[in-house]
């Protein structure tokens, strides 16, 4: 089986997929189609396919499914999916895969060296180092162990977060939807939001974009992180308050690190970019050289997968 | 009991210790002097006093043994000690403590620090972040999971080294002069010197400087080291052939990184400086406020327990 028509929304062919996927992807479809972020052309491009291939933070909602018709298929190239109306989706019987778990490793990893990168004084240290300056004076650091590090989120990324925490001797606490008992047998402690938000040193927010979790972090909550916190957000921004991070922020005693990715107007940007305490990096907590080889993979097997009859990593 | 005399020798009472400090440690001898590091009036301060207190990297030989002839006491304020001929205090009864495990944490927290900071790109993903560039582009990294992490002298540091690298999911593998089993139960391999060189992606270098120890690093090692590799030293670069590292540098294809204290010449920094792929940090992996806090408290005990007839931390 292949799809009649596959659309290609909000990709860009040239620096997402090497040519050869490409050629693998277009081999799926009778004819494929790219459509660059809020083409007008988009809804006339919907109207005959049945494959939708999208990009991270792409929005597909009620209206541009309804614009499908003969749609089947949406394919989120990205973890998160939480722009796209997937209960509409699965009404109208198109089933969404995205690439789970494809960079779990990258975002955890990535998560400790945004943190000890700022807590280890990296960036003075390595300019003294570079200017011929080896004083240590006016360095100091914090470590891991023995503080209370705090997860927010124990899904795929929150998880891996939560035992590299446990190799570096912190005492891991951390707050879910849901309990997980396999991961309190590691040692990993269970704790009410608000008081882990009140307790813990370190905070890695890793919760899935969800109507009932953005602004989960409000200007109440920002208000309860404990003085010397650092904080690191590498789900979206949309969990964020912005006005109740910056009013915190201001302080002066609290860090937040961030990777952006589109998800952030301007306006919120200039905001933050003000705050020496806030650190916001490009979006490189997934950009692993083994991330970008499972994304190409899952995506192009979640493709096949779909074709065959078995569709995998459907969140819908 | 009380000592007759302290000298502090090469240890700047100004830095190094709060005053609350000093005044215990004043307490403890019935007159104290400090000397600065080469000075002409070494020898003649040496004659009168029976503890010598010396800050890392110190010079302590037969002839300064042999100048202190009523020397029964020598408190290093570090963990290394190479510099000091511990075997010859033995002879003549002079006791030598160190610092052991005081800033363990810390040094074993910073290598982690050190080498995600420079496999995750982050100075250049701080400073477009900083910039308002939010492109990832040309960003890479590699994942510490599932490669081969050698720690090089199990050590205390590289005890926790280990363990930190098996949190993060690599392949852990260890040579020191003496197996240690409770280790392997741990999942922590042991591997011959030259071949770990040879296979592992990150290198962690532990070992205390001893004889046996000076320049194992040498041009024929540096040349097996596998293309790609991050290399990293926190202990006495007396183990490394600079000529040796700086061949392989040349080649463009490792990282080398490390924190340099005042054991390498102008000359061979130098040297170093001219290649990107070598990061040098001021010392500042021990300076974490857990580890000086331990430094504080130990230097003292070790002093106090010394007076006590309990000597502890004993090295010789």
């Amino acid at each position: 089986m292949k799809f009649k028509k596959i659309l290609v929304y909000n990709i860009d062919r040239s620096k997402n997929l090497d040519p050869k996927s490409w050629k693998t992807i277009e081999s799926f479809g009778e004819k494929i189609a790219f459509v660059p972020k809020d083409s007008p052309k988009l809804k006339q491009e919907l109207a005959d396919t049945d494959c939708v291939l999208v990009a991270f933070g792409t929005v597909i909602g009620k209206e541009e499914i309804n614009a499908a018709s003969k749609l089947k298929y949406i394919g989120v190239m990205a973890t998160a999916f939480g722009k796209i109306d997937t209960n509409y989706a699965k009404k109208k019987k198109v089933i969404v895969s995205n690439l789970k778990g494809y960079s779990t490793e990258s975002v955890a990893e990535f998560i400790f060296a945004a943190i000890l990168e700022q807590s280890r004084g990296l960036e003075e240290g390595k300019r003294r180092g570079k200017s011929g300056n080896y004083s240590e004076i006016g360095i100091s650091a914090n470590e891991i162990k023995d503080k209370i590090f705090g997860v927010i989120g124990l899904g795929t990324i929150g998880k891996r977060v939560a035992e590299i925490a446990l190799g570096f001797g912190a005492n891991v606490k951390y707050w879910s939807k849901n309990r997980k008992n396999d991961y309190e047998k590691k040692g990993i402690k269970y704790e009410a939001l608000d008081k882990l938000i009140k307790e813990a040193d370190y905070l890695s927010i890793n919760l899935a974009q969800a109507k009932e979790t953005e602004k989960i972090f409000d200007k109440n909550r920002f208000q309860k992180v404990k003085s010397g916190a650092v904080l690191i957000n590498t789900a979206p921004m949309e969990l964020v308050d912005i006005d109740g991070l910056e009013l915190r922020l201001k302080k002066g005693d609290i860090t937040f690190i961030l990777d952006h990715s589109d998800e952030m107007s301007e306006k919120d940007l200039k905001t933050l970019l003000k705050y020496k305490n806030c650190i916001i990096y490009p979006p490189i907590a997934y950009v692993s050289k083994e991330a970008a080889e499972n994304r190409r993979r899952i995506f192009i097997e979640n493709i096949e997968g779909f074709l065959k009859g078995k569709p995998q990593n459907v969140v819908n």
